[in-house]
């Protein structure tokens, strides 16, 4: 935790709050802070600030948040249509890409998807907006990804897709592909980025077509066939990396 | 496993191979083969090769090697040199490193290093080996990562580095840099690339300054702080992905 991360409602009166989770516990264990220190907090979904802890009790920690700057950090500029991995993956994937940063996170079936992944627990909004939240604690971010999950790739894609996502910069991960991924990142132009990444097995053509036919450039990360996760975090550093550098350019 | 890893000591009379541990199972009931099927193989720090099926059997399945072109992989150009995370983070890590591909894992004691991190069952060779070798089999790779673990930072800089990592262009992740990562590596100029990654909590101004003057250039990923893990991949991807760029214009 780079920031403690509290949210709107949690704020009483003068701008205090009472943390009795896992919030209270890094604070007295990790942080070993005392009555009188201060720490950086975030508003969930919006600004950053400074905390002034005021007590640390046994039961609770009350941390009086000051806000100067009422400006959220930038949505990150990227959003990430996947295909749901294993459970076991997806699990620990969602605080790392709250950490690298992304906007908007759909997960979606496909052919090499089983069915069952859908009914696992690590899809419960209450589960993933903690790890969520862990990964911009981490980040000190407090933009939420937004989370659509779609059971059908072939609906989503021709009825939700350009609503969720317009005017985006559309890129397929392929390892088949000659393209590479950073130079078809070079071409968003300032635009949003949505990174499309396919199951462990790979699109089928069918889904290929499908995915290519919404606008999204083939590209490939490399001869090297990574795990999703892997994959998923590469991509993420280097669109970022990529629109960093275009923001560096521009000036 | 997108490709069977085997040793040079396994292979019999007429290249044929017994498998009894998980690359049996894998064979047996990931990809349902039979007798007769052909699969990828490849020879630790060897070549790449196909594999013909010859008989499966409840205990054991056997496969002829077939190694036409005898050159095997190239060495990954990127090295790393990283503080030692916790053991949970380091244990998940080693086959994550090796699929993206590193030619050298250096492993060393830092400040914010806990000491008993170095006692752990995830540094004992048999164990990191085997998940060197889980990481190659998804990457289609054959060249096992060498690891070197240094239990003190200050003699491993002044006198192991530049043995074991000699003429490399050298990175120092620091996140409080504004110089960024990948102008950073841009400046390789097809040389071997050593990436310095820090502990969770980043290296001392000290740890810093030794680094420096081992010729690390310091520079940042972005402004969000990574764990561990994430760095190392983003890390090693955008690495691969410059000197990508790189043998491409040199074309």
């Amino acid at each position: 935790m780079n920031l403690i991360l509290i949210t709107d409602k949690e704020r009483g009166a003068r701008g205090e709050v009472r943390l009795t989770d896992q919030r209270a516990d890094h604070i007295r264990d990790v942080l070993k802070a005392r009555a009188g220190d201060s720490l950086r907090v975030g508003q969930l979904n919006g600004p950053v600030g400074t905390g002034m802890i005021k007590a640390i009790q046994p039961e609770a920690v009350t941390v009086r948040c000051l806000f100067k700057d009422q400006t959220p950090p930038p949505r990150p500029s990227v959003d990430l249509l996947l295909a749901l991995p294993r459970p076991k993956i997806m699990k620990r994937l969602w605080a790392a890409l709250a950490t690298l940063g992304v906007g908007r996170i759909i997960l979606t079936n496909a052919q090499k998807v089983e069915r069952y992944y859908f009914d696992s627990h690590v899809l419960e909004p209450d589960f993933y907006r903690a790890e969520l939240r862990k990964g911009l604690e981490q980040a000190m971010d407090t933009c939420l990804p937004e989370v659509h999950i779609a059971r059908q790739l072939k609906p989503l894609l021709e009825d939700e897709l350009d609503e969720l996502c317009p005017d985006t910069h559309r890129i397929v991960a392929d390892p088949s592909e000659h393209n590479r991924i950073s130079s078809a990142l070079r071409g968003s132009k300032g635009r949003r980025v949505l990174l499309a990444v396919g199951p462990e097995g790979g699109w089928s053509n069918y889904e290929l077509d499908l995915l290519k036919g919404r606008g999204m450039i083939p590209a490939a990360l490399g001869p090297r066939i990574l795990r999703t996760d892997t994959a998923c975090i590469a991509l993420l550093a280097m669109a970022h990396d990529v629109a960093a550098d275009e923001v560096e350019s521009a000036r």
